[in-house]
C-alpha cells in the first residue's frame, strides 16, 4: 500500500530514556508526568530500596532481590541488568499493557538494557541523556546523599565508558543542572519529529 | 575525534520546506520568521510577479524571465527550476551568506528543487508540506485568485504526483487548513530533534 500524507495514523513509537546513573533520567520523568502527555510510562522493576519520595508501582516496582530472581527464572522480564549489585528490569505484563494503551510508550533504561532493547524492537527511538558536564554529574550523585564516596567514583568511572556508546543511540538530550525543562522540551521534539519522520509513515501505512 | 556529548557544537542545519504548490509554503515561511527564531532565510530568485502583500527581497527576489536567464547564464544560481512557466531559483550568494551567518538555513524550493538539492546536500534537512487533504488543496488554490481553473486542475494534479515522492523526503509535516501554528511547530521540534541527532553530532565533532 502506498502512502498517503493525507491519513495521519497515529501508531505509537516506543521510546527509550537511558544515559548514564545520575545524569536525571528519573527526575526528567517525573517531569514528563507533571506535562500530563498522553503517554504510556512503563514502571521498571528493581530490587533497590526506595530513594526518598520514590513511590512504589508509580517510580518503579521496589521488590525484594529474591522475588526479582524469581521473575527472572519464570521468565516474566523483557529484559533486566545488574546494576551496581542491584536488579533492575522491565516486565513483561508492563509491555503488553503499554501497547494495549495505544499511546506512546517511554521506558526508562540503563546503557545495557538500552542496547538489548535495540535488538528486541529496533524501531525503537534511544534517547543518551548526559549531565551538563562532568562536574555536573559528581555533584548530581553526591547530591543524593544514598551514594558512599567510592560508590560514586564507580559511577563516575561507568559513567566515562557508558559515554563511548553514545552511537548506539539515536539522539543526545542534554540535561543542564537546574533547567530539566530544557531536556524536557528536547525530549518532546523528538517525539513530534518522529511521529512526522518519513520512514515512520511508510513502515505504518 | 571521538564525540564528547559535553560539548555543544551547534553546527548549523541546512532546512528545505518543500511540498507541492498551494500546501502554504509561503505562510509558513511567513509564520516561522514572526517567531523570531535565529535562523537564515535563504530568499529564492522568481521571475513570477509578486502576489499581493509579497514584498520584494524578504519573500522573494522578484526578477524579469530576462534575468533571470541571464543568470542562469552566469552560473549565479545554486539550482533553478521551471515552475509552471515560471522560473525560481536559489542564488549562490545567497547561500554564501546563509552559511558564514553561522544560523540555521531554511530555504523553501518547489519538490524538483529539493531532490536536486539532496544530491548537492545530503545531509540537509528535507521536509514535506502537504494539506490536510485534497480538498484544502484546492481551496487554498481558489483563494488565491491568481489562478485560473485550468491552472488549478493542473497544479491539484502535479501535487498527486509529487505526493508519490514523499519517500525522498525526511519528514512530513500537515499544514492543515486554520491551523498553521501546527505545521509551524511541528517545523521547529523537527530542527530542535535534529540538533539532538547523535550521527549529526558525531558528524560535527
Amino acid at each position: 500500500m502506498k502512502p498517503d500524507p493525507y491519513l495521519r495514523l497515529e501508531e505509537p513509537l516506543l521510546i527509550v530514556i537511558s544515559g548514564p546513573s545520575g545524569v536525571g533520567k528519573d527526575t526528567i520523568l517525573q517531569h514528563l508526568k507533571k506535562r500530563r502527555v498522553p503517554f504510556h510510562f512503563v514502571v521498571t522493576a528493581a530490587s533497590r530500596p526506595a530513594r526518598p519520595g520514590e513511590v512504589n508501582g508509580t517510580d518503579y516496582h521496589f521488590v525484594s532481590a529474591a522475588e526479582f530472581t524469581r521473575m527472572i527464572e519464570d521468565d516474566e522480564l523483557l529484559e533486566y541488568a545488574l546494576v551496581y549489585g542491584e536488579y533492575k528490569g522491565v516486565p513483561i505484563d508492563q509491555v503488553r499493557q503499554a501497547f494495549s494503551s495505544g499511546k506512546d510508550v517511554i521506558m526508562r533504561l540503563d546503557v545495557q538494557g538500552a542496547a538489548r532493547i535495540r535488538q528486541l524492537a529496533p524501531e525503537a527511538v534511544l534517547v543518551f541523556i548526559v549531565a551538563g558536564s562532568e562536574e555536573e554529574l559528581v555533584q548530581r550523585l553526591r547530591a543524593r546523599r544514598t551514594e558512599k564516596p567510592d560508590a560514586i567514583n564507580t559511577r563516575v568511572a561507568t559513567a566515562r565508558q557508558e559515554l563511548q556508546r553514545i552511537g548506539e543511540f539515536d539522539y543526545c538530550v542534554v540535561n543542564p543542572q537546574g533547567n530539566v525543562d530544557a531536556a524536557v522540551d528536547g525530549i518532546l521534539a523528538i517525539i513530534n519529529a518522529e511521529h512526522a519522520r518519513v520512514h515512520q509513515r511508510q513502515v505504518r501505512l
